[in-house]
């Protein structure tokens, strides 16, 4: 009998250790036999990856109006579900996803204001019946979120840089998302709850201001039952 | 008090003159001491051509779901929208579009088969208040415009090419649109015919199949009535 996929995404604000935790959680599932699919978004396919480098970094990006990035954030991800995760899953792989449509929600519906039942329309459009198994919501109090945000950009001079004008390091330049006000990120905090609320089934917040090796070690808990639990419905392909 | 502005779409299969027609009205309406906005869909705005390329001339994009497509048009588009149109038509000016929204209804939709009730939801939320006061559209017999259509790709080739597999000259490389089968076309035309037929008070059918000349007088006389009637409606900003 062929194995079932099972699709987990990553939520929380910056500084959640999002990145660290979901690489943590693919050793423990690879260690079961299980194949492990890590993905990221936007981006994720080689034209998502192009649509990712408009979003985030392209020289004309602050003129982008709220309307175009969630366009271009659910065409990134539209490719991402038809492309890799329902083959992956189709496969009986376990899918690990750093972000997807929560952040959608959360990010250009709380954070930028767009009109929610709009923001969720566009959504079901780009994923269809592809959706996760199993969100899990990194939480860490705001002004920790904040601290961590300034420490990563204060990264993006050169240490020591004798002119604080000086050129920025690529890999830690800004991206328009990490440069919004205090404000916007008060908002996406708010948003994520109000997601982990609605849908207490499927998303469980982790408190991520504990040491990794606590949080791994939760995640895991709760993973490891899930991946055993008999599938409560198959992936549509 | 302030003249307003105009927006006047321009639509029809390939082969159908758009490009030369549109050029003829701006020398028109330009006489009349009116100033003109000429654009193009997708693209118009520096983030839109980016989106341009990765629809069009990307490596990646024979990879690209129509869903994927849809949502890019449309990200180029909502840009657009608020970035050139917007302001162009609250100062004022006449605006020619080469292509907008008919076209994602009829080649997305009809031409690719994605249902149509979605298709406007997004293009609703793309466009939001902004609609044509005037979309022409240049209608050519399905023949005609295949066979315009194979000039253009032969023309692909360096003339005298010893080569016929030689390198494609840039300027003349086949898009992905371009490429689609007779079929496809086919439900294009039949989709045009659908949205005029729906929409008769704004979409104007020319009959393009005729000398240039005549063409561009049937629309001078079809805009310049217009032009000099009093607007049904303000433009919202």
């Amino acid at each position: 009998m062929p194995v079932n996929g099972y699709f987990i995404t990553f939520e929380g604000t910056e500084g959640s250790g999002k990145s660290t935790q979901i690489e943590l959680l693919a050793v423990e599932v690879r260690q079961t036999g299980r194949v492990v699919r890590l993905i990221r978004e936007p981006g994720g396919t080689p034209i998502g990856e192009e649509i990712r480098h408009t979003l985030k970094h392209s020289p004309h990006n602050h003129d982008m109006t709220p309307e175009t990035e969630l366009l271009l954030m659910n065409a990134s991800r539209a490719q991402l579900v038809r492309e890799v995760i329902r083959p992956a899953l189709a496969a009986g792989e376990v899918v690990l996803c750093d972000r997807f449509y929560d952040s959608t929600v959360v990010y250009q519906g709380y954070g930028r204001g767009l009109d929610l039942r709009r923001v969720r329309e566009i959504i079901d459009f780009a994923v269809g019946e592809t959706r996760p198994d199993l969100t899990l919501l990194l939480y860490i109090p705001l002004e920790l979120s904040e601290r961590r945000r300034s420490e990563r950009l204060g990264k993006a001079r050169p240490a020591g840089s004798a002119d604080e004008k000086g050129p920025v390091r690529p890999e830690f330049a800004r991206d328009r998302f990490e440069e919004a006000d205090a404000a916007f990120f008060g908002r996406v905090e708010a948003g994520y709850r109000e997601v982990a609320h609605a849908e207490a089934g499927r998303v469980c917040q982790i408190d991520a201001a504990r040491p990794v090796a606590a949080v791994a070690a939760e995640i895991w808990e709760i993973v490891s039952r899930r991946l055993t639990d008999p599938p409560v419905a198959g992936h549509l392909p």
